[in-house]
């Protein structure tokens, strides 16, 4: 079925970063940004769909959603919170999605936040293993860096992918953000820096990792009959999709490709009525510069085993014919999990509205976007349009 | 507007108690139960809404949807874990009720599960305190029976409730759960008995406390159109409300009534276009007997401060005029945290669709739950009635 019915109607985050705030002050902050500083009074919001992913090891705290939206001024409001690893936010999305369309509320809220360093960054990579598989990975050892760069290999034993073709991901990103002035890396770097040998985990180097980030974000989604009455800019949500797969990657078929996301992507895609080539650009879940090469070909924009090319061809870069991930990314943007999905969803639809500014595509009517949890284990897509497109 | 579409056609539930088996392998029993042996294939499931509360601290795994799906062998479905504290269970449903309100699914799966014992009873009591709030009450030393002990005073000094009445509460939780062969006490208990002064937190004694639980809980929810197709005998889901409060105990307006019981559950009556008398039995959050109370006055059922009357006068029980928790509650049957929302419904399904054997109502067409979180920060009410009724 098409969806018909939900308009994204503001969007915000706050700066990613090391911040000196609380988990519920990020939210708030993100929340403001999304409803009285964007022209819906916060008595319009019906209910809330909250994304974190382990507040639990982080800052000690579950039961994450009343206790933000109180701090929000939403005290009250039906909220849950929903989790699938670096996926949380996105889930939220398409839980509102689904409150919009059901009929069940005219005006909600999505927002996802991640307080991160308040802990160590061993502490946090611990946390984060809580995404993987803890009977069969985690537990034996096999951290993120590590289910990546498995990964990675693959990519290279296959394909030919080389160590400078995911350095060239990581320079496009932090070119990109370097004009973004809410990510947490707002620089570029040259190739050769990117190339230097940190390694975190063979092949993977300092500058292919995103960062353990704080941060938060917050849209507005409502009906389309509620959408004028807050803007003329409204973007559609056309499709949504959404897949598992096994959280051990030793389960998997293969490794060069994430089944999770093909199949998300290709139901966004029959949802919407449309294909890849149809996709001004994209926002793909980089939470390592493989996964942004591999994520490429996953939703379509590129053959398996092309993704890296069109990199180093500039393809997806800001001025490139397919753009992806036109702010920086979760590499220099930063990452924190619970905020990314949404996140990612503000920028396409600031893309979309045209207020990307500095880092503004030309071609900008349709936009997707990708995220994912764990090695793939969970995938949402989402395609939006200019609601007069 | 009201519930037109929403059908439950099977619900199940694994034995509760300290269980040998892993959450995974408890989810598994529990899906299959409610999918091949209640005569739906898992092949018919086409997404699924999962509810854990902390398995991030019980069994150090988190993005447990898609991990606990796999090894349901439903391997790639749409799968989201909904997580609001000791509602998990019915924020689950609830999304899975907007899953098939919105018209994005025919047939979904709606499950949850927590697996308790694998920590010590101070682990489990430090991990369930994640659903307070950390700045002001768990990180103080509040845990729960304290909060509900707060509660419990608090009705005492207004309304004259004593620990005897209570402690019939209880009574009356494990003579159901006497002819419950799921539940984790099967055993009937005298007034003495649970008098036995073993204070866990004055005046909560031990039996007035609800225990550490394993289990799993699963339902499945179709379109009315799409429920005839497994069985003659589907129930309706007719109404449902949400709602959130504060989550630190110390800004609420008052401490013997909880605000979101109140509001979700006239949010459930206003949809359903039901009020409470039309209710035949109800099954509701007894974690602490005092809150079985509390809720029993929240939902409607009796006037603030007639709650315990009407334990005494056994207007509560099985063969009551206004029977709750017919099956034994979340005190005697026991409290795997994720799993109680769906463990709940499934009570309510069982009843209307008059399977509960010795424990069946009488008079039972329409039923109404009450699941909530925290100390009432979150709470969802779902109001269910027979197709045919």
């Amino acid at each position: 079925m098409p969806l018909k019915n939900t308009q994204i109607v503001s969007a915000a985050q706050t700066k990613f970063g090391s911040l000196d705030m609380s988990l519920r002050e990020m939210f708030a902050e993100a929340v403001d940004k999304a409803t009285v500083e964007a022209g819906v009074p916060k008595s319009e919001i019906q209910a809330a769909f909250v994304g974190t992913f382990i507040p639990e090891m982080l800052v000690h705290q579950g039961h994450t959603a009343p206790l933000l939206l109180d701090y929000a001024g939403l005290r009250g409001l039906p909220a849950t919170r929903h989790e699938a690893a670096c996926a949380s936010g996105a889930t939220a999305l398409r839980a509102g999605i689904m409150a919009i369309e059901s009929g069940f509320y005219d005006t909600v809220l999505v927002a996802g936040a991640e307080k991160m360093t308040s802990v160590t960054t061993n502490e946090a990579t611990e946390a984060l293993a809580a995404a993987a598989d803890d009977q069969f990975e985690s537990s034996v050892g096999l951290t993120f860096p590590g289910v990546f760069a498995i990964a990675a290999v693959a990519h290279m034993q296959k394909y030919g992918t080389t160590e400078e073709d995911m350095a060239r991901v990581s320079v496009k990103a932090h070119k990109n953000a370097s004009t973004n002035p809410l990510a947490q890396f707002q620089k570029e770097i040259t190739l050769e820096k990117a190339m230097t040998p940190r390694y975190v985990a063979w092949p993977l180097k300092l500058f292919d990792c995103s960062p353990i980030s704080d941060g938060a974000a917050a849209l507005v989604l409502t009906s389309t009959e509620k959408a004028k009455q807050y803007t003329d800019d409204s973007v559609s949500v056309i499709g949504t999709g959404q897949a598992s797969a096994s959280m051990n990657l030793a389960d998997r078929r293969e490794l060069t490709s994430f089944e999770a996301s093909v199949v998300a992507s290709k139901n966004a895609y029959k949802m919407a009525g449309l294909s890849a080539d149809d996709m001004d650009f994209a926002v793909v879940h980089d939470c390592f510069t493989i996964a942004e090469i591999i994520a490429s070909e996953d939703i379509g924009f590129f053959e398996p085993g092309k993704g890296a090319e069109a990199v180093k061809e500039g393809v997806t870069a800001l001025d490139g014919d397919r753009p992806i991930n036109p702010m920086g990314g979760l590499k220099a943007v930063g990452h924190p999990v619970g905020a990314t999905g949404v996140k990612q969803a503000s920028v396409v639809y600031k893309e979309i509205i045209g207020a990307a500014g500095p880092n503004q595509i030309a071609k900008h009517d349709t936009g997707i976007m990708h995220n994912f949890g764990g090695t793939g284990a969970s995938c949402v897509v989402n395609i939006f349009r200019r609601s007069d497109a």
